[in-house]
């Protein structure tokens, strides 16, 4: 099959990550993500906590995104909105990253962003509801919100958020070369499956 | 992980039925497609051809139904349309089937019929279209119709069928604990990944 990257998109809490960080140590390659977003903070002069929250979701809170952006960011923005301008940039720097060499890109709509590269193994983690609350629970800890209105939120932005700036339907298999329910399969089983079969 | 039926879902012209045989043999189990057609055939006494054309597809032809079956069949159906009778003669079948021991089940959305027993390995195998047309006329041949109207018109009816029976979106992610892109991956490939979680 001969792929030298991993993009990896993942449902909230089905354990995407985990299965991304396995992977990149098992095959002894770079991994990006919150990285990913540090850099896109420095590139942009937005604040990394708004890259953090609107970095993969609902372009909608445009309002927001100016509260919390730099100075610098918003007199290069040439009347983008703050929302489309993170998009620009984080589509630059994931092309730059995969130029670099083999890694495992972990959220960010890597794999459309990627789409026309031809090198990439395309992955999508989800798993049942039950299993993602008891995950979200055991690594965040509660909150007000429930565990399921958490997930339910969350899902809904990625949704909205691919849909937005790639026109796809977030989770339709045909996007995807793999897609593992992390749930039923385990989050080490997953990252034995791609990694076997990157090594093909 | 401890699954031991496997139902596989597939787009027309994927080589999903062949992954379906392969993991068969390779782990030693019952493989049905055809067989359940005949079986299907014996029990509701609808003439096989109907139950070959019928047995996955939209419920949209009542009339060459009732052309195609016999009368012994007519008689059973109580006021069913001929679709529905077919559907629910499946349904027990393949709860059948799966009482009997560890197997594979490819189509006949054997995936949302067992969905109570929780030992089943749910698998949907897809490719690009130029892939899959590329299969089609390896494998069935040139027909009048272009290999890319044939897969528009097979997979419509596939998804049409799975919506009326099951309510379910036909190659969603989330429906399924595997997907795979054969045309990606390989057809062989893509059997083994499915044997190694079997045998987990």
């Amino acid at each position: 099959m001969h792929k030298k990257i991993v993009t990896i998109s993942r449902e909230f809490g089905s354990g995407g990550r985990t299965v991304g960080k396995l992977v990149a140590q098992s095959l002894g390659i770079a991994y990006y993500d919150k990285d990913l977003v540090k850099q896109a903070a420095k590139a942009t002069g937005f604040d990394e906590r708004f890259i953090e929250q609107e970095g993969e979701y609902a372009p909608a809170s445009s309002v927001l995104a100016y509260a919390f952006s730099a100075r610098g960011a918003q007199g290069a923005m040439n009347g983008m909105s703050a929302d489309d301008y993170l998009w620009a940039a984080q589509y630059q720097m994931i092309q730059e990253l995969a130029e670099k060499g083999p890694c495992v890109l972990v959220g960010r709509c890597a794999d459309y962003i990627l789409r026309e590269r031809g090198d990439c193994l395309n992955v999508f983690i989800h798993a049942g509801k039950e299993a993602r609350m008891e995950r979200i629970v055991r690594l965040y800890g509660e909150t007000d919100k429930s565990p399921e209105k958490r997930l339910e939120e969350k899902d809904k932005k990625r949704r909205v958020y691919c849909k937005h700036y790639t026109g796809r339907d977030w989770g339709a298999a045909r996007d995807y070369h793999l897609t593992l329910d992390s749930g039923v399969i385990g989050v080490e089983k997953c990252a034995e499956v791609v990694v076997t079969l990157l090594r093909d």
